[in-house]
This record gives C-alpha cells, structure tokens and sequence, in this order.
C-alpha cells in the first residue's frame, strides 16, 4: 500500500522498519495483526484504507516507551490533569499521537484521534477511531473469552463492537480489580446513552 | 430495642408507624430485612445496633418520594454538582440523611453518612456505613446469582464485602448498559487500591 504524501512523511515499509526498532517482535505482530483487521473493516464499512493502516501501525509505537519520556509525548496532546497519576496503558495512544503529529507530519485529525483515544475510546469517535479500537481487540492474536463475539459483532455493526469493548473491558478491569481511569466512565456513560 | 434520647427523637415503633406511611409494604419488607441482617452483622463486628437500626430504618425512607421533592433534599445534604442530572438510585440515600437530620434530629454523624451514602459507597466508611451498605445487598429478601457468597464473605470479612458489593454493583449496571455516577467510580478506585 502506497500512503498518500499529505498523509504522512514516511513510506508503509519505511514506518515498519522504524517500528521493528522500537517494539518487541511480539508486538510487531500484533500491530500487524490490527492492520490487518482494521483493513478488513474499513473495506467492510467504505472507510479510508490508507488512514486505517497509518493508525493501525501507529498506535503502538510509544507502548514500550519508559514512563519518563511517555508522560511528556502524552501530556503534549492532552494536557489531562490525571495523567501524572495514570498507567502507561492510557498514556501510550496519547504519546504515539504526538510523535505522529511531531515526527511523521501526520495532520489528520481522524488518524491523530484514532491513535490517541484507542484505548480510552472517546465520546464521539471518528470512522477510523473506531475502527482501530475494535481493530485493536479482535486482531487474530487476540484470545480471551468472548473475543469470537466481538469479532462476529464487529462485522454487523461498528458501533455495536465498539460498546462491546466498552463493556467487556470495563468488567474485566473490574474483575481483577484494577484501578478504573475516570474517563473511560464518562466515555462509556456517553456510549449507553 | 430503645433509642437513646441523643441519637434520634423518636422510639423505633413510632418510627415504623411512620416508615409504614412513606413506603410500600414490599419496601417495608426489605427495610425489616436490611436492619435484621444489619443487627446479626453489627453483633459480629462489635458496632453499635442501637446506630446500626436506626441507620437501616432510616435508609430507604426517601426512596419513593417524587423526585422533585428527592432533589432538593438531597442537594441540602450535599450539593454536588452532579446530583441535577442523577437519578433516585443516587439521590434517595443523600434526602433521607436530610430527613434524619431535619426530621429525627439525628446528629450522629456516623449514622448519617450511613444512610447517605449507602448506594454509592464512599471512599473512607464508617462501621454503620459499612454494616448498611452490605446488610442492603444480602438482606433474606435479596436473591440473585452471586447473593450467597455475598453473605458469606460479609461475615468473614465486612471490608470484602463492601469491595464485593461495588464490584458486583458496577458489573450489573455495565451489563445492563446503564449510566454510572462517576463518584462511583472514585471509590471503586480508592478501594481497589
């Protein structure tokens, strides 16, 4: 696939190179995993293919980064007030959309919004963001109860895998009883409405 | 029993009468339910019945009340900004500690915080606080999956139960797709920490 110049600074084959260099090979598949998905989504709903693969291999890049350089990238998209406190696993999306904004010239609102609330989900969610999200959970790597539903679910309707997400990941949290990013409420508070 | 004069200026059985009038007899029910399981739970640990039954008598006496009497109720106790777009579920505890304070001259504020906050949970709890809150979830009339290790670990151990209770509480409301106060959330966070 060959990326649109407006798009992105960078060639698909030049951006996965980069990538091999800064996730581990375990990773590295899984990201190709999303792509895969996402691609197959966006042919499934007529979203942009292009956007759909920039998102998908960028919305990991800062997952191995160490806190003290993730928090920054991260609080340079959203200066949130509860960052300082939160995990790596809400900041990585945050981070990974700055650098795609800083180091990839990528404008585009739908891929920076995709990259940066794919794990948090967002109250309202662009075509791309959602597809990533949903992307992101069913890839073929992916093996946990109910994953065969979500993945028959994500091919009925979008917005339907979308709050399954929502829902199952927040009971999950829940069961191991994790620490709950108060966003996310508000985001799935907005999502049953 | 007897109330103590500098706990509440009425005896239990005017307090019934009046009870009787301000909510249906299946709600009455489940009131007796909760202070029965609130006495055997407040015997186990040591607290106070005497505080522990007018706690659960007072609980739910603002539950049936229409809203446009709940809110304003709720709001003196505490005026969150939140409480406008909140629903009884949330607001009926919050009126009835108004009530107990304006009405019952109820001054302890062990017992107020109890009825208070006895469907959101609070971040700190006092006994009476923690002894309702649970007693309300496993009282004889309760029954749904889970009801029986929910009264077993309450007698093992009453900080369990209460993580118990939140963590049941938030699943259910997740699986029915229903909006969850973000308060909730915040002393679901305190607790698992």
């Amino acid at each position: 696939m060959d990326y649109a110049k407006q798009l992105i600074n960078v060639s698909r084959q030049t951006l996965l190179n980069d990538l091999k260099t800064k996730v581990s090979s375990k990773r590295f598949e899984h990201i190709l995993g999303v792509e895969q998905t996402a691609l197959e989504l966006a042919k499934k709903y007529q979203i942009d293919s292009q956007k759909a693969s920039i998102a998908s291999l960028l919305h990991d890049y800062a997952k191995e980064m160490d806190q003290g350089v993730m928090l920054p990238l991260a609080v340079k998209f959203w200066n949130h007030p509860l960052f300082e406190t939160a995990d790596s696993t809400i900041l990585h999306g945050f981070a990974a959309a700055t650098i795609a904004k800083e180091q990839f010239d990528v404008k585009d609102e739908d891929i920076l919004e995709a990259v940066a609330y794919h794990t948090m989900g967002a109250k309202e969610m662009n075509p791309i963001a959602k597809v990533l999200y949903v992307a992101d959970y069913i890839e073929p790597g992916r093996s946990f109860p109910g994953v065969d539903k979500a993945r028959r679910i994500a091919y009925e309707d979008l917005d339907e895998a979308v709050l399954y997400k929502m829902k199952q990941t927040l009971t999950y949290l829940i069961s191991k009883e994790y620490t709950i990013f108060p966003d996310t409420i508000e985001v799935y508070n907005e999502w049953v409405k």
